[in-house]
């Protein structure tokens, strides 16, 4: 059974780098590759990664079936496994319209052998949400209540229709045993900074993690670090994960200025992979490291222009990478 | 079989009054009530309406499984042929974010009865297209080719993050034989006279019916006729199916004034409907013909003020269609 | 003075078509070209329209200053009155964030000569308004109060940061005995049917117009007509005054086959005159009239090219226009 | 004359916490309050701010008129130079909508006394720009040519229509001798990143400063200085600089822990002014200082309720600046 206890072990929340794994798809069937799903997922836990999530944006959650979803999930779990990285936790992407579904993609979620539920808010009827936040409120929490995960909130207003959940909103979700962190995509750093700052040691258990506070893109790690975050779950790890890493060890270790030069050039190289998204993330893969394909139709494929504009783009993160 | 030739007999599209009809389920398990939806697609059919939609955003597409939107269609279907009207037609929302679910989408409304898909554009990656409207035209396009039924081409920007299709886009889209109409809910009557002006007569085939261009609320239904639209699919005829029906009758019969006196009722029935949203609708009908229930979660159930609202709201309307 | 009587006549709103004329400027140096004002002015009044509008968004009102506004105002009563068209209104743009500017502008157009303000709700600050919609129905009715000349409301969300006056907002406004119309650019005929039903025959007072209530683009004509409204304040009118005018008339006598052919030229040519705004129309009139000029920088000059197609957009309503 | 050179003296800009007033008025009549002008800013330099901005969002230039403008600008200069501040720069807010008026703010700026201009970019046609990014940097160019006194760029999406000037963009422009710094209100901290890093050390000239990379609010103080930031221009400082400044140069001093600590009461502190915005933080004033008033109509007057709320949000922050 894939219910045993090794393979539901606990893998507690710490504070680092979150890669949200692009998905990857046969070129000519656009069925799902296991393959290369489970080298990649190895290559970034060899290369010191803390945490994978599949089904984030970068993992087209929105192209894949229920199933698909599963097979994705559990190829990464036992691609850890079977590369000597069984305590490595899996994030799972699981937002969705209604309660009854969010609740359904966190059980299978937990199924496939996932440790925690990424889920975005609601907001195709947002409009008629009553008021719009104690809807959002009220959606959370009984997702909570029933995920046999934890979850962890999405706030990322550019896919939801422009929805953005304030500290306050944040905050009193916090509350909920069973939602155990955040990742703040819309960039907003005084917002991360109030949510640290309230929920700090707010456990008081000291055998779990406080609420994790994490950057939604790598272009701000050392300023959400320095405003109380513990770390990013941001898709140009994907591409260059260790010099992910080593900006925010450097930071950590008190070497500011050095954190701050590594800084520059991981913010640059990410202006690529914020412009490019998950089209210019793979070509970058695809060109910089032979492997990376295309995303599912209707996502366009690069012209060779294109892609070499995206290969470009991530030049000097790429050689910075190659260095460490 | 379901597959056969009475099942998917050639129910071609007229001009008239269509009605995304809402879903309905059980008010503690939130499971689909198929005894429902059976009894108010017949209610639909005696009051006359032209033809069905099951999935669309009154529907809550996005809040059922693949196997509830089949479910939801094949009741639908039966109930129809069952209470003696095996030629109306359904159209089935089949918009997804990935070509391949959307023709996925469109192959299961087939298998479940339904004669029409009603596709909205994917929206979630749209930054990422390149250009945009191209990656556009091709999903139509690719979706048309494979689907087993025609396509009806949805435009509703507030469902999908503001995007809009120019009357350009749709009357390109026009051309490919198997998307044979388009739903407006932007409410642009200027783009329906384009779109109306330059499909007409377009496909020189007397057997098959020229391109729909349907208005998506009843409250510009004569305003879309006089720019040559064919009618409405709209929410409020689940709660005015007669009314919405005899003010294009009106209109059509060259009774102007009395059918612009009609619209005016209509078009402030309306008002309420087009606020509420399916969330009033129900409610609507549940104060008024006793059923109805609500939405799935997170969509919440009005307080009794607001269910007070809802049926005010709709009272000049109701006395109408009780009058008709 | 110009304060005598013969200046500040009384010229009632009539249904009509009212025309947002652009402004004209000197090539060169940018400066309010006053002889082109002048002409234009007169060219419209003797192809037949009902009134003018100085001050609209194609007339550039946030390009222009208090004393230019005051000029253009001026240039164009002088040149109506100067070529027999004493009686024709003239509607100036008001909007401004303030209610005190808002009020000085209404001063100041009555000054010059205008009859009507043509008023924008603020925005700038709309997140801080509470609730919004109260500060806004304050706004209109301060102004109201205190104009010397009655109000439009201008609702063109496209113009506001998004803020949409809904038809409620609306009926309520038209309640102050100085709020006397209203134009409706978002183009939503349904709202404008509720507004028309709700204004009808609202004053009980023969010796002035109802609430009138305007299409603001020629693309949704006689849409607008068959919805209770009155006519159209559209920049398309600049191009083609003759066959915005003709449409209404064949639609008011019941020719309704010719008006609904007609209308679909105009609309068609409208699209040009949408997607290229004041660029565009400007464009367009200096190739098929030989005056128009270039709008204030920063606004583009088009290249060739785009003249080209500006041009070929509107080639068959010029036609149609040279034919009446 | 006010054109001596005591007047016009060389101002640099320097890296610190740069405080965008607000304006007051006569609560009966809504005239500007020069009194309280020139008091709250001698109270600011007092508190060692390093610079003071006039009409900027909170300091409500779209409520002035041009005179008004000098007005206000002309008492700040005086009253900094009495009370022993004659070195203290000025910025003033010249945005608007074309390239004319934005450079006669600008000159007019300069005759009343200003140092610096803060500009937005024109939007309310943007829709015509050709294409966007183009028209935008030809107005910031043509501006900076004919400004006698040098550009601050302002990026502040929420006031311009969404418009949001990319790293790209604003590296390009900085490039212009006569554009020496850029306020980004956005939050976006990886852009801030990216100017800092290709702005920095640009102009080799050691009599001039580097470009002036500032955050638009006080919550991401010290995330823009690891970012590379200079500082702040942001609208709490009118509540708490002494809290602004301390939290600067506590991490500036290398005192990570304690710079942090403040930040946090800061954020917190600054969610009131987020929020509540001119109105809020006039209101706060008001409480806690005895002097703010209201900002001019239509701007809403807070009820008793909503002053207390305001007043509550600031304390912990106004305990902290009553501790410096």
């Amino acid at each position: 059974s894939n219910m045993d206890t090794s393979f539901h072990t606990d893998r507690p929340l710490v504070a680092g780098v979150y890669v949200p794994t692009v998905c990857f798809f046969d070129e000519e069937t656009e069925d799902v590759d296991t393959a290369t799903i489970a080298r990649h997922a190895v290559r970034l836990a060899k290369a010191g990664v803390t945490g994978l999530a599949t089904q984030g944006s970068n993992g087209e959650a929105v192209h894949l079936t229920h199933s698909e979803r599963q097979l994705v999930t559990a190829t990464t779990r036992k691609a850890l496994n079977d590369a000597g990285f069984p305590h490595m936790p899996i994030i799972v992407g699981c937002g969705s319209q209604s309660t009854r579904e969010t609740i359904q993609l966190c059980c299978e979620a937990w199924e496939a052998g996932g440790d925690y539920a990424l889920v975005l808010p609601p907001s195709y009827y947002a409009s008629l949400f009553a008021p719009s936040m104690a809807t959002v409120m009220e959606f959370f929490n009984a997702v909570a209540d029933a995920s046999p995960i934890p979850i962890i909130i999405y706030n990322f207003p550019g896919a939801v229709n422009g929805m953005d959940l304030s500290s306050d909103v944040i905050v009193k979700l916090s509350q909920h045993p069973n939602i155990v962190g955040v990742k703040l995509t819309c960039g907003n750093t005084g917002k991360l900074n109030r949510v640290a700052a309230a929920t700090r040691n707010k456990r008081n258990d000291a055998s779990k993690p406080d609420f994790l506070v994490l950057a939604g893109s790598a272009d701000f790690s050392i300023q959400s670090l320095v405003a109380g975050g513990h770390g990013i779950l941001a898709g140009l790890a994907n591409i260059a994960p260790k010099a992910c890493i080593k900006t925010i060890e450097l930071y950590n270790q008190g070497k500011h200025a050095e954190a701050q030069a590594m800084q520059e050039i991981v913010s640059q190289g990410d202006w690529t992979a914020i412009q490019g998204g998950v089209v210019g993330v793979k070509s970058g893969m695809q060109g910089w490291s032979g492997y990376g394909g295309y995303a599912r139709s209707p996502l366009p494929k690069p012209t060779a222009e294109q892609a070499k504009k995206w290969k470009d783009g991530f030049r000097d993160l790429i050689l910075l990478e190659k260095s460490l």
